[in-house]
């Protein structure tokens, strides 16, 4: 099959690779329709993490072209959705809403999803099924439901955001801008939307930010100081993971307040004193899709969140090099891949 | 009268200083029957905080001496209680519950209740009156209201320790000790309290601890992970403030699980990584001690709980350099001075 490698940083290819199969009786084997290139693969891309030969990708989208002989809720033909995050569903961990830490998880990136196909373990844990073939308009949002929505969805969650409540979001890329929808769609009174980009201002106006901050740091917690009374939002919702962003998070939330943080953190270090005399909250780490993915689907299917907004660029697989360009270009904000 | 000074680290007296006054319409001036050392008061005692002519001590139960035009809801001659932080519980963040981060705080460390007499500002906010005065053999136990119990309350509770949930303590001094009666009253299935000192393992296990941890560090991670199926605890309550405890007390967590950590910050450095993939919540700092002020006096009252058990030592006023001493040498958990 195809599938994209990254040699190096900044290094990117399609090559051919051997079929997957299937290797576990729980296992299945899906036939990509689109996977896409993710914040975090830009990490990489851009020398902060190592990388050497790596397959690439962990957001998916597909049908189900093999099961092995455990697998009992998915069955060929399928159209599926999973987390990046393989998860058995079943444990202690994993009941309690956090599969993306399940006592047998297996990252999905690990294996690499931009590809034509892609061995799924746990695929009764991991995948979801739509009870029919979805309609192609619907493709994109599916896709978004893989990672970027599902997590700016935990992020919300995780800052407790509800009725009547403040929240801002700080970062505007995919997940920051799907943490606004979520947001909107938990009812949130105000949403300050923190972005310096026009076009991003305009898709997180979209989504449902009411306000919009360009400040960073200092001066953007003054500015949402400004629009809360002083006091700060009841919910931030950190989709970078600098240390800049999540000072910026814990600042810019009131005594009391929630944050919740899913950028992945690079070179963080959170001040003991500063974060016990801000009396937040603090919930993040990487999210625990899987809770949501039905939910998901359903408002999807349903039309009531368009999520596949996020994608500015969609390219066939063969092209997925000029996509990491984009992206780390920030000429795109994601980018779709179609196999 | 004669009130506590800490002249330089290590160095404290009783000396004479102006009796207080009413100074704004809503202040009370109460006569103190009780204060005590704080845990937090030995930072600056072993030189880890500045200090220079201190007044010291921020706990206080004694009768209202005299109350300014404006209090309504404490008359003179009532027995009462207030928090180390005094708010007017009425902001918005007060409603909230987090009046240690009311817009109008005033720390009355800053005041010094290690003294006979204190002004006490918001009085209306601050003080909750016992209805009648209390049984003399219950003052230690509305003493360690005023913090140590408070404190170890709020940590619990920032854990979420609930009905049938296991519940780790990181600290053996007089907070973690009453964060283990806190985790008992609201109903842990399991109560591991990490401890070296026989005194206060035993203390620990009269306030309702099922197990106690000698271990520390990596060593104390993995004893709370073997006594909970490898996962690690459901909540954790940090009552040190160290890096030590910090990281102890987040990896001693499963994921999804919380930590409440209540420990004044010292030196602390939270390494972003670690806690994004720990995937445990984290909340704590100064404990709001007033939001859970009724609840606690109406327990103790009624000898639900006994925290007064934490001072194993009692000195008149007149002696708190000894009380000092024996705290910084941890001959005693806590000191109770009489007034």
């Amino acid at each position: 099959m195809r599938a994209v490698i990254m040699h190096s940083p900044g290094n990117v290819s399609v090559v051919d690779r051997p079929d997957p199969r299937i290797e576990q009786p729980t296992d299945a084997v899906i036939r990509l329709a689109a996977t896409c290139i993710c914040g975090s693969d830009l990490w990489p891309y851009r020398g902060a993490n190592e990388v050497d030969e790596a397959p690439m990708g962990h957001e998916y989208v597909g049908y189900v072209e093999e099961v092995g002989p455990d697998v009992r809720t998915v069955k060929v033909g399928d159209f599926v959705v999973g987390s990046f995050m393989a998860s058995d569903n079943t444990c202690e961990i994993c009941a309690a809403g956090y599969q993306s830490r399940c006592v047998n998880v297996h990252p999905m990136g690990g294996i690499g999803t931009q590809a034509e196909y892609a061995r799924i373990p746990m695929a009764d844990g991991t995948l979801v099924a739509t009870p029919a073939p979805p309609e192609a308009d619907l493709l994109p949002s599916y896709l978004a439901a893989s990672d970027v929505l599902g997590t700016g969805w935990f992020a919300a969650d995780a800052a407790e955001v509800r009725p009547g409540k403040t929240v801002a979001v700080v970062g505007d890329g995919a997940v920051g801008l799907l943490g606004v929808l979520a947001a909107r769609e938990m009812g949130a009174d105000r949403i300050i939307a923190m972005s310096r980009h026009a076009d991003r201002q305009e898709l997180a106006r979209a989504f449902g930010a009411t306000d919009i901050v360009a400040e960073r740091g200092r001066e953007g917690v003054a500015a949402v100081k400004e629009l809360t009374g002083g006091l700060g939002a009841h919910s931030v919702v950190e989709a970078v993971g600098t240390q800049e962003s999540m000072m910026q998070a814990v600042r810019a939330t009131r005594p009391g307040g929630h944050v919740g943080f899913v950028g992945v953190s690079h070179g963080v270090e959170l001040p003991g004193d500063k974060l016990f005399y801000s009396a937040v909250h603090l919930h993040g780490g990487p999210a625990p899709v899987r809770r949501y993915l039905p939910d998901l689907m359903r408002r999807i299917a349903a039309r009531e969140i368009d999520p596949g907004r996020v994608f500015d660029l969609s390219l066939p697989l063969e092209q997925a090099a000029e996509g990491y360009r984009a992206m780390d270009r920030r000429e795109a904000i994601k980018v779709m891949l179609t196999v």
